[in-house]
């Protein structure tokens, strides 16, 4: 139940929509006397918010966040954490068309159906603008983890549409990653990326892709048996960005294709650790993180919302032509990166604290 | 917390071991006076356990369940039903060899290091074997869906190594799956595929594939925005299962190399219901059902354990060549179908439950 | 986990702080298509909020909500509901002498010994300021049992130090409650309490006293074996509010003292419903409603601030004197009646939620 | 949900019936590789069990545990921990009188009503034998307590029916009450009590009581504000039990008669350590232990099932005459310290648990 709520320790609540007062997050289990800076939850946001290029949606937000509760200076204090980030430039005009019609391969039929109502001003709480909260929310996990921790995770625009990396990268960081205007880490594949996505822009059309994720510096024993694995919690963390409709861990669905002896990752001792000498698992056995880097992968859809022209019905079920005018992002992947960080720095959290109640007598 | 639950209202609690006394399943949230045929629970049991062909583990569990709590007569009481399958061909001394390794892939490593200690005893709790119990359970939601809904889950075997359905299926049932050894419903693929297992068997080595599954008569509306997603859901459970890397909704992974125009699925009337004359989305649209098909796919990695020649190290870090005799399957994906629809039944159903607190006036 | 939260289904997220820039709470778990009338929760504000007359603290505050949050127009879209009361009369600097003093009977402590750091500006998290979101939400409960139920929930003060009504009173509603300035339903005993709380406030002393509550038109059914009895959440519910240190439902801690013969309630057929005689029970009978009115008391200590001299160390345990100064009630009573009836809703509509997955064919 | 669930992080989950295959309990959470001795387990669900002297129920049941799963000879393994308790010595025939008689204040009205069904053999789920797996798990959970801190947890019975100890005692130990074998550690009362007991077992009657329990060497910071007070989940914890009707914290009910002046406890420094110079919260305050001992009581109606001749109504709501026949404690309380012992290690031991994810940075 709580189906706003994530994480069980460090447990984040989503709440707001995309044209109302404010989007925003609460965040219950925040250890107490943690130094936070907010600026760095900040930075996380900036590169989330649209209108970072012209590549991205013409809604011009600047996401200031406001951190209402849970402070003392800027330290935690053990309570709850709520985090507004205002609504500023709202158009409910541009929305009235499309308020009795249902958009194809948007949830608009499936909220109406399931509620009974429909929040029609941008989505709603359908929109990708709720993950705004989601971003802050795991900029401040991921603060928590850098004091106790040396784990670092980085996302990557790994493919659009039929252009994508040769080879997953790793040992990656966000410098390098933002240094690419569609956060895709190789020149080359980076341009091609930016020509279609500008094509797409100008045909009204979108694009999806994938975007690829390395966690480093992860401990060995993070994720647990049966039910609450590693691997089941990302991909869970993952589904619940919008757009997504595929995620693979390690080898992924290649793995699929090799045998056994292909596919096993041997042990060796290097430096007195224990490490494997190839990566297919991706980081990750028997649910369980094995100290090795973790990898993920994950497919986004072309944006919903194009402007070329569609059929479909209105809410009479009566069949209409859609000619949808709004301010869209022509691709979702480059600003999605942040989203995919975040929600990876809540379930590695949340793993990492409820490890603490598991081993009572580390060696 | 309790990583060994699993859903909200119809919530199962996983226990047991390979070769202790037992594994077994409790079920909380069971709805009262509902009718329950036994046989039903234990015909996907047969379905899921050892020896039910040469192309299995040989070793040779009944697994016959045993209801020892929540039912009155064959009516459910409300209270929790607990299901144990007891272990009858336990053979402690095979796992000897093994107890102080680090097998390449499996959980060795993962466990020792989390715990302090591990049940070597055929993988303990890492085990295959504690999914008896949610097939158990799985069969169990399937006979309350079915009273009361039109939902149908079919699994299949898609692929396996390199042999693969051209397309993917759809209006299997089980007796058509079920004419396959290896239920993959193509006769050629099927048989390439039998072949493939058994040489992979001869030669010490496994082999991975992809599952498929199709749930229709799906209502709309199941699903919760935005954490409890239903592909959130799906994705969290098919990661639960072991040997699974990977998992996509629809079109999935493919989806995101097409444009919006060619991946949206447009809305038609058909004879008074909205329906999508496409159906890329996989069924579920902003993390909800919309009453068309749910399609989606499971990759597994080939099976850890090969008895071909490996090398790993030891509890004390020091390099060992494996040569491991056990019982294990050469590819698991035959027996891992009743697993998967017993997690998706058990996702579906606490959805749909769920459901009946959401529109408290329904049309 | 996830303490700042109460309730499973209809299910609250507490914030904020005495003097940050509000308290807050979130609704998740709101049913669709919803009409709320914003009037009515305001309503149980004002009965809670300070300044209500010269028995309360002088903190003048007009706790104005404010919705910000899953509401489209006056209906409830199933979106999270967030709902905002500013702190407007803050003074911070009142507090400045107390922040290194840990106050008898307080919270300052545990706090600081718990979190490693304290929010002293009034009490910042443990301030009863706090349940002005948990009043709010209560007051959204009840307006959905109204259109489902025919469910009456009616709390009083029952005594004030020494002064207690003789017998517990029914069929009270809140108008009458509330033509009492100190909300006890009976004039004389009212008179006393008046007096006596005023005589404290002279005196720089405070009151405790005991709040009883009836709970009507509760369908039987209510509440779950074994951990979620109705009575153990309402005791729960109940110990959640500052300075509650006893709990009772029916006869309470007098049953004790009764045989089996004197205090069992027997069935009768009265019209074709099944009632009791007696209700010794106070309407929950093996922790479930058995239909007839739910009666609870709940015993609240005397307001730890108090103005007369005390004795007490700072954080360094250097013995001090303290001389509060601030601005507190002498007795919290008369405000606590909405408290009380807010937290018994929110148990009550998640009892009653949770039963609409019990038995799915109804006689 | 999962309403015979209970714990957050050290989670019991409980099945069975009282004339089933067995009662039993799942706990999940367990730390690994913690040493627990099984006779020390035994020890307590002897205290519990029926048969021990001729004041309680004649049915004989030597309840011996068998733990089923997550052991690995002496030591936990970090699974989920099954223990069944057989069911022995049932007699499903004595039943067959009552199955269709709601008798006075059981909760066989309450149960056929919410569920549709009710399993009738000895209260079925409602039966007071399912308590023997909650002990079972207390006795778990105390020994890690045991193994990592100071906290010592005793009950003894404070009164039954009139005769009352005169003070609350403490510095007791489970030797000193178990020396009376109604566990009131007070020779006189105890006598008073046995012979009372005697008396409504002659009368075909029943008695109710008061335990006391308190809780020593209980570091300051466990319980965590505003909904998991420790408070509150004592309360939960204790109405789980059967007919418990109060509940009260430290002076509880008389501390509402108290001034403020009178009722604060003074913080003192006593020898490095802050203490309170008098203990009037019971050792919490602000819903958090703050290391004083907690001292909580429990209030218990008389056994519901007597002998004597009573009216109800069968489930045909017609009148009929009660002659309960059947093997009935004339007085629980004995039996139940080793419960309320049993619910309050597990609150316990959730807080301490918990609290390791709060301060991080201990000092």
């Amino acid at each position: 139940m709580s189906s706003n709520s994530f994480g069980d320790i460090f447990r984040i609540t989503s709440f707001g929509e995309s044209h109302g007062t404010a989007v925003g997050i609460t965040i219950d289990g925040v250890p107490g006397n943690i130094r936070i800076n907010k600026d760095l939850i900040q930075a996380q946001l900036d590169r989330r918010r649209p209108g970072q290029s012209n590549l991205t949606t013409s809604r011009n937000e600047q996401d200031r966040i406001d951190i209402i509760s849970g402070m003392l200076n800027d330290f935690t204090t053990g309570a709850p954490v709520t985090i507004l980030i205002y609504n500023k430039e709202k158009k409910p005009e541009d929305y009235s068309k499309i308020k009795d019609v249902f958009r194809p391969s948007h949830s608009d039929f499936t909220y109406q159906h399931k509620y009974g109502i429909r929040d029609p001003f941008g989505g709603g709480r359908s929109s990708a603008r709720v993950t705004a909260g989601w971003v802050a929310a795991g900029a401040f996990a991921e603060q928590i983890l850098e004091q106790f921790t040396n784990i670092k995770i980085t996302a990557w625009v790994n493919s659009v549409g039929s252009y994508s990396l040769k080879e997953t990268p790793s040992q990656l960081n966000r410098q390098i990653v933002d240094s690419s205007l569609v956060r895709c880490p190789d020149v080359e594949i980076s341009n091609r990326i930016i020509e279609s996505i500008e094509k797409a822009k100008e045909e009204g059309n979108s694009l999806g892709g994938i975007i690829g994720c390395e966690i480093t510096g992860c401990e060995p024993g993070l994720g647990d048996p049966v039910f609450s694995k590693l691997s089941s919690e990302l991909a869970h963390a993952m589904f619940c960005i919008n757009a997504v409709k595929g995620f693979e861990i390690g080898d992924g669905f290649d793995i699929s294709k090799l045998k056994g002896s292909e596919a096993n990752d041997e042990w060796e001792n290097s430096n007195g650790q224990p490490v494997t000498s190839t990566n297919h698992s991706g980081g990750i056995q028997g649910g369980i993180s094995n100290g090795m880097p973790i990898h993920f992968k994950v497919a986004f859809k072309p944006t919903s919302s194009i402007s070329s022209r569609q059929k479909s019905v209105n809410t009479q079920l009566e069949p209409v032509e859609l000619n949808i005018t709004g301010r869209h992002d022509p691709c979702v992947l480059p600003r999605a990166v942040p989203i995919v960080e975040a929600m990876a720095a809540i379930v590695i959290l949340n793993a990492w604290l409820r490890n603490r109640n598991v081993n009572l007598n580390p060696a």
